[in-house]
């Protein structure tokens, strides 16, 4: 387990769980110590050759890390849990990784609570795990990654990387975004706003607690589509905004896709919620 | 009871269980018949003068409903419960309604079910229910509706209708419709964007499932203030869609924004989550 955070831990935690020898190293010592004293796995990398190597860092070190694992003979099989795949993909290409043992992966999983404290071995239970294999990918890497991820108690889901970066930018990377932006809007509130906040705006807000350095690394690594989305949001909210006293009807066309997009959501037909 | 939605009857069975003897009544004959099925009071308006009217109905009806329920003598004093108070204010008193007995009211509790069959009797329980008397307000109207309020669990907060709009923009209704807009991009999503849809995006989007007339209706009455917030929302967006890949340092200042306003409302200080 290359990097201890949140996502490292709980892995290495699912992994223990299931009788798997595990080797915790980060960059930062006493991420790695933490996990390890949580009952992790070993501290340290391992003497000899690995059957996985899983790099949990920011998507701006994959490549990198990747290359270095690779460079080490640490494993016979390398993935990642990076949250956009195509741009890491890119860099570990240029760096000359060699891609054939290399799959990338994306567990559905997380928390605006980060570290190996907020670690459980249960964070994949019945989550979709993203895999990202190549046409050069070779059968028993896939084959092995497939397996870990089954030891997690996730469910892998085999897709592109450009599919997978098209998508999470709509399902993770703009609500991020736009959630932090509503939460902006209360920085520096006093007591009497906070007094008229109720369960909504909280439950909207939620995710706007997340890592700050991560959120930043995983945005840029999917810029161009998250831009996109963010674009048409903005242009959206800003069109209402303009509109508000002038055209209902833009108003409840927009809150009606809401709805829509709302039930799509959590399996509902749409409109059930208005009785 | 004027109105019988999910506010309406649970405002009457919150009545009911202090042993208030309630009459119910909806434009909606369905409504009401429901409300009164489930227990929350007696069909129909009664034949003398009540206490209290409580005017549960969308804020660009509130009003015309108060003004027939004064010229009809329904009872000695008023409230309601719209989500926006300037406008419905001005409105009554341009219709000539009597404001020495009404005392304009709003609690911070509902849910994106709406309808009697939603309702239930402790919706309101230690809720915030702001209350925003006029300098003109009768003593007893106000110690009328104030003691109403204790019964239904909540806690009454007095303030101004001008900020209690200028607040609720920002606490409840710009949230609404950043969620819809968020929840709209999700809209016509196919299965694979579902499966990659985590508990993150579901809360962010949980109020875009609201009744569509009447947040329509809320929106427009304060469309003022909504305006102004919602227009920033949209020009931060805006601005960190075009500078994803060129500036991080403004998208790190976003989240970091975000950060601060997501620890100011749960009441954590700012930084916590980032372990």
């Amino acid at each position: 387990m290359i990097g201890t955070g949140l996502i490292g831990t709980s892995v290495a935690l699912a992994l223990r769980e299931n009788g798997v020898r595990t080797y915790l190293h980060d960059r930062d010592p006493a991420a790695a110590a933490t996990a390890a004293a949580r009952g992790a796995g070993v501290l340290g990398l391992p003497s000899s050759m690995v059957d996985l190597a899983v790099i949990a860092v920011p998507p701006s070190s994959i490549a990198a890390v990747l290359a270095e694992c690779q460079a080490n003979g640490l494993a016979r099989c390398y993935t990642d849990v990076g949250s956009a795949k195509t741009e890491p993909l890119a860099e570990a290409e240029a760096t000359g990784c060699d891609l054939t043992s290399y799959v990338g992966g994306h567990p559905m999983a997380g928390g605006e609570r980060s570290g190996p404290v907020a670690a459980t071995a249960d964070l994949f239970r019945d989550r979709t795990w993203a895999l990202t294999p190549l046409t050069c990918t070779r059968a028993d890497a896939l084959r092995s990654v497939m397996d870990f991820v089954g030891m997690t108690g996730a469910r892998p889901l085999l897709m592109t990387h450009v599919d997978h970066d098209r998508i999470v930018a709509r399902t993770s990377h703009v609500p991020h975004l736009v959630a932090s932006a509503l939460a902006a809007s209360l920085a520096g509130a006093d007591a009497s706003v906070l007094r008229l906040c109720g369960a909504g705006v909280k439950d909207a807000t939620r995710i706007a607690a997340g890592d700050v350095a991560l959120w930043t690394d995983i945005l840029r690594a999917n810029a161009t589509e998250v831009s996109k989305i963010l674009s048409e949001i903005a242009t959206d909210l800003a069109s209402v905004a303009h509109s508000l006293q002038s055209d209902p009807g833009e108003v409840a066309g927009l809150l009606r896709r809401g709805n829509s997009g709302r039930a799509l959501l959590i399996g509902e037909p749409a409109g059930v919620g208005n009785g």
